[in-house]
């Protein structure tokens, strides 16, 4: 079996904190370890490393990868693909089976499992179990879904009402036909569906024989599946051209070997701040607050706290989220609304939407202090070994100003070393890089002064230290 | 007639914006003015300038002169005294008696108006009708009071009873004798107090003439007399000695030449966010916002945002103050546990409850932007024509990179001048002085490095620049 994980959602429904530059899926929110982490880590109880695929963007290939690298488990062995562009569900799909036949090298009796990489599923010994079965159902050439029985009337998930019982499979677990897959439905249908006992959450988990899907994929989206015959590379170059198509309308709802298997387990998709209260431990006053946090008679409220000191008084069923630009202050039971709120936010142009003031790269990472009239102030850190690209800019020129580690800096043709406590200057439109030959992290001040301060004002030049981003 | 404005508290009932490094009484709230402004600006209406003192402490002597050199009325034309320590308000109003009588010259027929500095009134006129016929009823010997006509039974304030009323005055309005000034009282004596119209909020305004006073200290106050015969110069060396005593417990509760005035008029003592919330606008749904501030389905909340995006959804009857370093979330009517909240902040020693970011200086003002493993970032502003006083650090080197303006830097016995996108470095145990001898503030990046940043960190030199701090 191969799993392929879906990493590329850049959500911004746990805005401030999960943003395009840094969304949902690597956020630590219920443990030490992140989402995708975690994801990874769920399979490693049934299958090996080299069997897992994670698809993402270019974006954030560095984040996975280093998020993996940091993972016991042997995260590192897992495949990393990229999607030159987002292109929904069903062409990932297609990228990730034509990854596994052409550069691993699997037949169509493999299986495929697919995942996102933001959910929450515990415990994880149980979810294996309904993994293995559907695995069997997969065998006997069905598509199968995974549904949840749902434990109150949701009407934020959209649900999969089974039909006729699979007969035939030596699974232990009872599986369904699909008779069909519904809307988001209103409180009263909801209800109806959970005293029904026929539907279920849709998990946006499913398993497949590589052989089936593609059939249907045939069968279904020609004008997707022409693009089946390209070799990888050619695939990749083309894929901005494939059609914009969910897995979901593309076969889920229209072949008729689509299964369910239903699954009573606890299951998050972590759509909103209020799913997260729900998965983080609270203390006896209902609390659950990280951070530099002080609060006075607050009862059941979330209080993810950053730098500074946020102190609350009197509060009840409060949601509060601090980052260092922005800070969001909800009620709870209210979180939906936070997509109306980033929708707002993008109407105005607010860059606290999209962008951290904290901004990762390959190289380490780099924070805006203070932004004012022709000057801009970072505090950059460079990894030990690790190195920026040779680059120049036009409006700005640069104060640097070391406070650990040591330097090894190129500026026009001179190279030199820059120790603690000392300072270089790089005048506009001049060549230069910045490097960490040393074995701590380099931490330095960058002090801007231009009438053009945006990231923009950058030409990189390609050398050994070109990369993606 | 002569007016005492009391401004040396240091309270933090407003805390996180009011700290001892910048309390109440300079807080712009409601207006573009503070609360010091508007109360040199309230007597305006009936004195000049020339007879308002202003009795502060050595830390605030320039947030009052700054305030006053600001105003229009010639605020700048007010006496500014300060007490070299705290000593309540007592040995406060004996030394703007003293100042009166030596400085100005005055006799024991001229009437003296005290008032805080951080209380609102409206309407003006109205506020000063009252004062003129206080001031008949003080030419008649009296030790006048101002009550507040209750609208709510307080239970935050103390009451002043009224006794008989004050005949053979040719006031135009009635005054009383004191029966009684009570402690704060519970929900049903408040209520009580109210019905029975005879109980007045203490506004802790008061008026009376100099000679009444006098023999009113001398009476009851001797250990306080004593040091009356000192000449104004020995009696501001020994302030430290006087005994810390209230003027309430050791006067106004003793004398029988009390009396109240009763005033119908709107008055707010600011004492807690909620006092705030009900002087600001408020918006139609009850909401009074000031900064970066986005509300979405949010009722009857006062938020006053800083630099960052602040984002509430669903909030009722919530007061958020958020600053650089600290941020407050409380439900309205609870304000006044942030008094708990600050002694709990100061047991835990957090320099949040006394400190600003942001310290204002006589020659400008530094924010600290970050704050690090021996280095810490600072933001300097220094006004046109200022300049830091001669000055030395053991311990931190400092690089200056200046981002607007010119400065004139002193290193050793280095004069120089350095300008926008320059940098200069000043090694540890080294002289140096910050000047802007320029037209325009000067704005510089200060990066310390060494293994002990704290401000106390300096030793400074007697120079042309020397200052009380």
């Amino acid at each position: 079996m191969k799993a392929i994980i879906l990493a590329g959602g850049s959500g911004t429904r746990l805005w401030p904190l999960s943003r395009k530059s840094y969304p949902k899926q690597f956020l630590k929110l219920n443990s030490n370890t992140s989402l995708l982490q975690q994801s990874v880590d769920r399979l490693s109880g049934y299958l090996q490393m080299e069997d897992v695929l994670i698809i993402t963007n270019k974006e954030y290939m560095f984040y996975v990868k280093s998020e993996l690298k940091n993972m016991t488990e042997g995260g590192h062995k897992a495949h990393v693909l990229y999607e030159p562009t987002g292109r929904n569900t069903a062409p990932a799909i297609l990228l990730g089976i034509k990854y596994c036949e052409e550069i691993i090298g699997v037949n169509d009796d493999e299986i495929m499992f697919i995942c996102p990489s933001d959910h929450v599923i515990k415990p994880n010994g149980k979810f294996i179990d309904y993994l293995k079965n559907a695995e069997i159902a997969a065998k006997n050439g069905y598509i199968v879904t995974f549904g949840i029985t749902p434990v109150r009337p949701e009407t934020g998930y959209g649900y999969i009402e089974r039909g006729d019982k699979l007969n035939g499979l030596s699974a232990s677990m009872e599986c369904f036909l699909v008779r069909a897959f519904t809307e988001k439905p209103n409180t009263d249908t909801a209800k109806q569906y959970i005293d029904g006992g026929n539907h279920f959450w849709n998990s946006g988990m499913f398993t497949f024989q590589i052989g089936v899907m593609k059939e249907e994929l045939k069968k279904y989206v020609p004008n997707l599946w022409q693009y089946y015959d390209l070799k990888y590379n050619e695939f990749i170059e083309q894929f901005a051209q494939i059609p914009d198509k969910s897995i979901d309308y593309a076969v889920m709802e229209k072949t008729d070997k689509i299964a369910v298997l239903p699954m009573d387990i606890y299951w998050n998709d972590i759509g909103s701040w209020d799913s997260v209260y729900e998965i983080l431990e609270q203390d006896t006053d209902g609390n659950s607050t990280t951070g530099n946090v002080i609060t006075l008679e607050t009862k059941g409220s979330m209080i993810i706290g950053g730098k500074r000191l946020m102190a609350t008084i009197g509060l009840e069923d409060c949601l509060i989220v601090e980052t260092d630009d922005a800070i969001l202050v909800s009620k709870r039971g209210q979180a939906q609304k936070v997509k109306d709120m980033v929708t707002y936010l993008k109407e105005q142009n607010k860059k606290e939407v999209s962008e951290h003031t904290t901004m990762y790269k390959p190289w380490g990472h780099f924070t805006v202090l203070e932004e004012g009239n022709r000057f801009k102030i970072k505090q950059v850190v460079v990894i030990p070994g690790e190195a920026l690209s040779l680059q120049m800019h036009h409006h700005r020129s640069e104060h640097w100003i070391i406070v650990a580690g040591t330097a090894k800096v190129t500026i026009a043709d001179k190279e030199m070393f820059v120790h603690e406590n000392e300072s270089v200057y790089v005048p506009k439109s001049t060549k230069h890089r910045l490097e960490n030959p040393g074995k701590i992290p380099l931490a330095l001040i960058e002090v801007q002064n231009g009438e053009y301060l945006e990231e923009d004002d950058i030409i990189r030049y390609d050398d050994k230290y070109a990369r993606l981003i």
